[in-house]
């Protein structure tokens, strides 16, 4: 039975992100030989280790935001293509200090994970616009390069990959928009289309809930510290809302990575969704070989699809 | 901004399952009216509510598993239409008390947790069978009734539900399986096709990893108490792995419903997904209405698909 678990063979860079990626088999290290192997093919630790510099972009700093909670940094990546002015809005907020001292203020099971400020009888003013115009979907000709996933999908005509960012488009209607993927970030508003300003922000932390799509503005991803959020104790209130302040999580502080001198940033990179690396991490993901793997899938859906973040220490 | 924010008048039994499908939107109260609100629809409430006694099956008390933890009960339902084999070494292995005192071993972000026996050198010994032939398909012809769903599937020629749990099927093979949607229980194992056994479990926790599909033998589903398992730390060793023990979270007990007495039983009811309430419920989800949502999906995939549990208090 040792092969069911983990050994310190397995805990390497590459291996580590295949586990951060949530890509890897229900198994540990490999034992008895499989009975009819499938033919050895590149995984995505090996793709990532063979990729080069120009498969990766690092993050841009007036568009990555470090929240600093008690038990450590989540770095989102805002998409400006996708929502100019939520995103700045956003940083308008993050530069009057709005979100420090505010709360992690619901956790509900499979959905989400949202922030901001739990009091409603006396909130707390910002100078930032109050309410900002719908950007649940962008023009195809603006929201910049997109690499399409062949594999289909079943909500969107077509799906792929946008500068990172998971997003679906209508080439009927000549409209594109981020989907609500695992890390996907998005803007919580009222029933008014036009009610959300970015104030309370939320993180897919389950199945992808795709009903979402182009019905709320999506803005950025998580790019490292998912853990942080989706490990929080789950809300006990109505769509897993704190109902005692105590089981809310403060935010010390949130900072846009530009503002910070250099010694205080993160150094993370993404690979490039436009690259033939990419391509091949998605095939690796796709058409998985080895002595574990009895069927390849042939196939991966859009959240399923990796991609791939690595820090520069 | 008030309506961004949960109200006692939302915590109903009926949001309480809404927000426990984590099909809930993000927002909390209604407040504003939208500029051009869709129809107003069947909630999957509205469903339920309406539902009658014959919508609904008990769980059968021999194949519904109680895994006692310090922090409450998690309800799993065996599906041994799909693993007979498999779910009676599961049986077996719970009425030897092979499972007390154990631990959640793994917490892999965004993937599964996982419990058994973290002590690979010095193993618990059970009697129960130590391998079981590999359960990863079933013949279409043994594995009872299918309700299949009409939107699609990237993975697989049909989906759809057999017998409340969600599955997938190959008409040309005549084969038919369990999908690895959340909450979806599974049996890890080595490299070997048969040598899994039952005795360390994993259940999915995030986006559906669906190229695990006929890769493992799927067992059964987490009816309720799903936050207990996703909600834990993450592992910080390779694959999520706890690797200090003080990380593991203890198993109390294991206990199969029919061995307790009823006042120990829990009462849960499944919603039958052969019935017509269940095609009203999905269809809810499919298609929702009124003041919040903007554009309704008009599709479903099959881990979003609702399966209704209540708890008979």
């Amino acid at each position: 039975m040792s092969a069911f678990f983990t050994t310190p063979s397995m805990a390497t860079g590459a291996l580590a992100l295949l586990a951060l990626l949530a890509t890897a088999s229900v198994h540990a290290a490999p034992a008895k030989p499989a009975a009819q192997p499938l033919p050895p093919r590149p995984s995505l630790a090996d793709v990532i280790k063979a990729s080069g510099p120009s498969d990766w972009r690092a993050l841009d700093p007036e568009n990555t935001l470090y929240m600093e909670l008690p038990t450590g940094r989540v770095i989102l990546e805002l998409a400006p293509a996708f929502a100019p002015a939520t995103a700045a809005n956003i940083r308008a907020l993050v530069r009057e200090r709005y979100f420090d001292g505010l709360f992690i203020i619901r956790s509900q099971e499979g959905f989400v994970v949202q922030w901001g400020d739990p009091d409603e009888d006396n909130p707390k003013p910002f100078k930032a616009a109050k309410t900002v115009k719908a950007e649940f979907t962008a023009s195809i000709k603006d929201a910049g390069n997109f690499t399409r996933l062949k594999d289909g999908d079943v909500y969107a005509p077509q799906v792929g990959h946008a500068n990172g960012f998971p997003a679906a488009r209508d080439p009927a209607s000549g409209r594109t928009w981020l989907t609500h993927c695992p890390a996907m970030v998005g803007v919580a508003r009222d029933e008014g289309a036009d009610t959300g300003n970015g104030s309370q922000l939320y993180v897919v932390i389950g199945h992808a809930p795709r009903q979402l799509d182009r019905n709320i503005t999506v803005v950025g991803r998580v790019i490292s510290g998912m853990a942080l959020l989706s490990s929080q104790p789950r809300g006990t209130a109505a769509s897993g809302f704190y109902d005692k302040p105590e089981q809310r999580m403060p935010i010390k502080a949130v900072r846009i990575a530009a503002d910070l001198p250099e010694a205080e940033r993160s150094r993370f990179e993404v690979m490039r969704t436009d690259s033939a690396a990419y391509q091949a991490a998605v095939d690796a993901q796709r058409n998985r070989g080895g002595p574990w793997t009895k069927v390849a899938a042939g196939k991966i859906d859009l959240c399923s699809a990796p991609i791939p973040v690595r820090e520069q220490k």
